[in-house]
């Protein structure tokens, strides 16, 4: 059955309708790569649909871009109707464009050597597709290229791409080698300037080669070794404006593609396994005969495919269908990154962009933090025990060759891109959950050091000197306060854990520095200057930018909810939990956007913007206030309709699994709005039931009674058999096992929950 | 005695007149380093003055300029009065700026963190100088810092700088350590762009650091470690605008410099140690504490000195002092460069950006190779056998990793400057003189694989299907053409030689392709197009640059002799020597410069342009004309006119010692107008004798009788003490020791000098 929903001008085909009827449905079965490609305006999702492994290094998906820019970062567009090929890396839900190496492109006849226009079908070698012909699962993705009639099929390992091209019969097969496809290229700081560049030819099955660029990513080395399953007869080369026949290899730094055209001798499959490394030629070809030691292309798909079951299978959840798959899919983009970024030997690029071992451990980068911090690695804390120890390992050799931890790390590079210091909440959290596998006070120098030591964004000396970042010396001063308190809040609780307690006292007068900035005749935090005035004129509804702003993407709205550690306090500023509340009524009702608004804002409701990740946890405060049922109600409606089983699915960037990270926590219930803190406030589940299957052996189970959009209203709970009247739960409920039950109805319960005491 | 010689507005003073007098002279106190640091004009030159070892990896040098461009791209200009600090690493005549590494700069009492403006002394951290108190000599530099008054004084090994710094009692002591100190930064392709970097401080007497950037040289990392004799008591870094106190660690990729504060307690030296590494600061750690091992700046300064008395040593000559300063000079110009690029564990940055270990071998760069193939490569054949072993093997090593030879390779990376294959005259000179340590039939390889790859201006499958280079596929097409065809003879003598007889019979046909450009209506060699017509209009007089033009940094009268392996040929397509000599006659006497001039063509005889290396080997061609005589009076009249010991000596830039070797081959008697034919041309001597000690332990002596500026003909020659009549000499006549000697005269002889017969 062909499964169409109305999409606006989309039309969107789950491949469901293509995969085969299956006996007993796997969590694979409900992943639909689709979720979150397509934007109908603004940025929703920003996912690619191409197959990887759990947090693997090569990720093997469309592009329909020439060159990819921010809508979408992940190269893929689902509105589009053209593809330009397949590269071999990719983004999930970032704002700024990078990786895409090494495109390939099967085609027939005439030789192409240029990409042709994303809106020109038959431009260049791109080729129309159809999505009623195209196909993706974990581990899996085809797709008919309509002007060659090929059939392509692409599968992956953690470090090599395996293509499956079925050529039709009659004219050439060639296959397009093109290096030079990057993001947005120019003279900008992030835009991609190729460094160096080399195609060459080994034999008749065996091509590799390289590019050194810079980027978002300051510094990338990436290095392929291609393996093709039959000899190709000719090669064809173009340098720039050159096109040499019977050319071996071609070394540049601008415009470097091949191209093949294979020997058409027996059958029409044509396979491609392609290792990527970010150190060598040589180290490419170890990772692929590695992992791919024959041509069953099959095999790689199924094991892939299991990867991700077993991923999957951490959580057992029941709802409708259109829940499991946006719940498992968020699952899918939650663990599509951080991205491993060690080769099978060990060697990876350090920050110092030094070359080094990690023996048998592997680093991992693509660190969104400003945006994962939230809820994505609270997630990992429960789901990705073992991978959490990676990270954080990973976050604290950054720091040992870098000097502080990463921001936003990309193939091990610091892009600087956002605010704070956001690896400090991901470790202290990690290691006040007692997580194994982390040098407990390796991490707690990298956390205190990152704090001490001044760097690009954070000038830690004017913080201490003034108490606040002072507009005038530092941009975006409010939002990095408040963030930056925060973070301190997470030194300060690791150094008590550790009985520093000079450290612990000195974080937390840091911590309670939000305050400098909190004008309580205006009700928001607002700039002052170096010379402690207030910034004039003040509009709540001004939206910054990354810069020029004291706001961080956001406006005052948004930013006036962030004090993650201390909401009773922040309700104490405002007065009391009825003046909380009504501010927060006001915030969600507030609809006004006279201003321009930052293109991340989006998924509005008031001046709550669930597009972007400054209002994620606002909902949940509602649990501090005299009006609690509202944040079941806000959380409910978020749920059902901010997410969907469809390429529009997400809002906004999906953040490399922040927003899917929101919608796991938010649908079972609950979510972390300290994300390091041990604790997860309630909010209003909506699937019917959901197992998190632990590490450790144990489970916790989440089960609802008469649960629906109309029935978003907790009636009352249960934990463990016993009633429950708490607004939250702990990491030691989760992890000891047992069961929360809610039961749900279409009416506010006036019963009060317990708010946790916050820990000074 | 101060020695001054009045130099239009400057004066020069010698260190001579610092150092102490001597019983018995060194080669090294005829090493004036300000020769060639200073342009009246254009760009002669564009040395620096600052210590190196013979092909160290550091050269600390000071910078005149606060961005190094190509006036001079040495970083020192004579005509300065301010000096913005000491970087390590440097470009010995080249006419692209790049490098200046880890710039150091001490200063007393406040702290300015800014370099200043080159014409305006007081801003900034720059300090005016004079060179009456300035001292240089072979592995030494001093220089007084006026507005601080401190003695700056700096040593070098082959990995590592070495700083003296004497304070004045009173004011605080500083040192400035600017990691932002480039090359023109900017957008442009060659523009330099920081793309990561840091300093961190290890301890109060440790710095280590590095920066990633992109210049000129596609892509380098330079790492650093610093050692300091006394404690420094603050340390003050900035970060693009933020200036912070008291920081220990500054990582980005803009502006980052830091200043440390010393202890004063003690005497008023401090020292500087500093490794420098591509690879790693741990690697740059190594190199220093492995070369530089105590606090010993004077035993540095000596043993730097005895390695370059060691090199100088080779060759002893006797002439007028200035003869002796100017030719000790230039062998010091000769051997500064390649440089090698190999840590001491080993450890080097292959063609392909990977990082590979050499064991015990060293790996060079800056192969500055269209200019040093003509005649520093073969001095270095006479010199440097062990370092000609060394540098033919890098080359090859680079051909396996980057898939071609190098062109203008620069810290291991391919900057793609200039026309021309010319490592592969380099390698066949190297192996048809049967030099020891190279793997022959690998380097045929590489001569012959790159040979046959298309490359960026070597698109050889063009050049194989026209018989000539077609302007309008490929620009510079008659240099290329020309040079090619250069080339393609020197593949086919070394095919011969192993025996490959294929391959030499069909690259003696590519070696004759030149003649399919000449056009013997206007006797020139002129552009087609790949219609096969000539391009019109056609001026003689035009230049070209570096593309867009048929010519490369030249005209078709400077390139009308590019036929160094035909020369008896190129006569024949003249008509015959009278008709040739006639046309020398004309090249050397028609001034027109009617049209703008290439600013690297200076040192003009007519169209002659000794200032740049298309010119360089015509003046011997008089020796195939009818009036050989005057081969004698031009060579004659470049050696006395346009070589001084003077900061103006080389009339246009050194060029890696290409300028030098010409002076030092000429000075002798004889130059290789065929760079790899084992033959050296007969000019005109100017030294009263020279002996070139070789390798082997026997030497071979110059001797001239009746030598002057006005005695410039030959009268007679006697080879080994008999009568010699030939207008050459070979390298087994110099390898197996003996003398020449020549009888000089101020007329013109009339004997007729036989040429040698021209290998086909």
């Amino acid at each position: 059955m062909i499964v169409k929903k109305a999409l606006g001008l989309l039309t969107f085909i789950s491949y469901f309708s293509i995969a085969p009827a299956q006996q007993v449905q796997r969590k694979v079965d409900f992943v639909n790569p689709f979720i979150g490609t397509g934007a109908a305006a603004g940025l929703p999702g920003c996912a690619f649909p191409g197959p990887t492994v759990p947090f693997g290094m090569v990720q093997l998906s469309p592009d329909t871009k020439e060159e990819i820019d921010a809508r979408p970062c992940s190269g893929y567009d689902y509105k589009a109707s053209t593809i330009v090929g397949f590269s071999h890396t990719h983004l999930n839900g970032t704002g700024i464009p990078d990786l895409v190496d090494v495109l390939m492109m099967p085609t027939t006849g005439e030789i192409k050597t240029n990409a042709g226009t994303e809106d020109k079908p038959g431009s260049g070698y791109r080729s129309r597709f159809s999505h009623e012909q195209e196909t993706a699962k974990p581990g899996y993705y085809s797709v008919q290229l309509l002007d060659y009639d090929i059939k392509a099929e692409l599968a992956a390992t953690m470090h090599a791409g395996f293509h499956r091209y079925t050529f039709p019969e009659g004219k050439p097969w060639n296959l397009i080698i093109d290096i030079d496809h990057t993001s947005k290229k120019g003279t900008k700081v992030r835009s991609a300037r190729i460094i160096a560049a080399q195609i060459r030819v080994i034999d008749n099955q065996t091509i590799e080669g390289y590019r050194v660029m810079t980027g978002w990513a300051k510094l990338r080395k990436v290095y392929f070794y291609a393996r093709f399953s039959r000899p190709f007869t000719s090669t064809l080369m173009q340098e720039g404006t050159f096109t040499y026949p019977d050319k071996k290899l071609t070394t540049g730094n601008a415009d470097i593609k091949a191209v093949v055209t294979f020997d058409k001798t027996g059958g029409r499959e044509v396979l491609v396994k392609v290792g990527i490394s970010a150190i060598s030629a040589d180290n490419a070809k170890e990772n692929l005969d590695t992992e791919i030691k024959d041509w069953n292309f099959d095999r790689i798909v199924a094991q892939t495919e299991d990867l991700w079951e077993k991923e999957l299978s951490k959580m057992d959840i029941e709802g409708t269908t259109e829940q499991k798959q946006i719940f498992y899919t968020c699952m899918y983009h939650a663990f599509t990154q951080p991205n491993n970024i060690t080769d099978v030997n060990g060697d990876y690029t350090a920050g110092d962009m030094t070359i080094r071992n990690a023996g048998k451990k592997e680093i991992y980068s693509t660190f969104s933090l400003w945006d994962t911090y939230r809820a994505a690695h609270p997630l990992y804390t429960l789901t990705q025990i073992e991978k959490t120890a990676g990270f954080v390992n990973s976050m604290v050799l950054h720091h040992k060759s870098y000097g502080f931890l990463p921001i936003w790390e990309l193939w091990g590079s610091e892009t600087y891109c956002m605010i704070g210091n956001h690896a400090i909440p991901v470790i202290a959290d990690a290691i006040m959950k007692d997580l194994p596998g982390i040098d407990v006070d390796e991490a707690y120098k990298a956390v205190k050091e990152t704090s001490m030591t001044d760097h690009v964004q954070s000038p830690i000396s004017i913080w201490e000197k003034y108490g606040y970042m002072p507009e005038d010396l530092q941009s975006q001063s409010v939002s990095i306060t408040l963030e930056t308190a925060y973070n301190d809040w997470c030194v300060a609780q690791l150094a008590k854990k550790l009985n520093h307690m000079d450290d612990y006292a000195y974080f937390m007068k840091r911590a309670g520095f939000y305050k400098n900035l909190y004008d309580a005749k205006t009700v928001f935090f607002r700039a002052k200057n170096s010379d402690g005035k207030w910034l004039e004129p003040f509009n709540a509804l001004e939206y910054g930018h990354n810069g020029g702003h004291p706001f961080t993407e956001a406006n005052a709205w948004q930013y006036l909810w962030y004090v993650p550690h201390q909401v009773k306090e922040l309700v104490h500023l405002m007065g009391n939990e009825k003046k909380f509340g009504d501010r927060l009524d006001r915030f969600f009702t507030y609809t006004d956007t006279s201003t321009k608004v930052n293109h991340n804002a989006s998924g509005f409701i008031g001046q709550y913007a669930h597009g972007n990740e400054p209002s994620h946890h606002v909902a949940y405060l509602y649990n501090f206030s005299d009006r609690q049922w509202k944040a079941q109600f806000y959380i409910s409606k978020i749920l059902n309709e901010m997410y969907s089983a469809t390429p529009q699915c997400y809002i906004g960037n999906n953040d490399c699994g922040q927003m899917s990270a929101w919608y796991i926590f938010s649908a079972m219930g609950f979510y972390p709005v300290n994300p390091a803190n041990s604790i997860y406030n309630i909010g209003s589940p909506v699937l019917k039931s959901a197992v998190i299957r632990l590490d450790n052996g144990r489970s916790f189970t989440v089960k609802t009674t008469n649960v629906s959009k109309a029935n978003c209203y907790i009636q009352s709970m249960r934990l463990n058999n016993k009633p429950y009247n708490k607004s939250y739960i702990t990491q030691a409920d989760i992890v000891n096992g047992g069961t929360l039950e809610f039961v749900m109805g279409n009416k506010p319960s006036t019963k009060k929950l317990i708010n946790y005491t916050e820990p000074n």
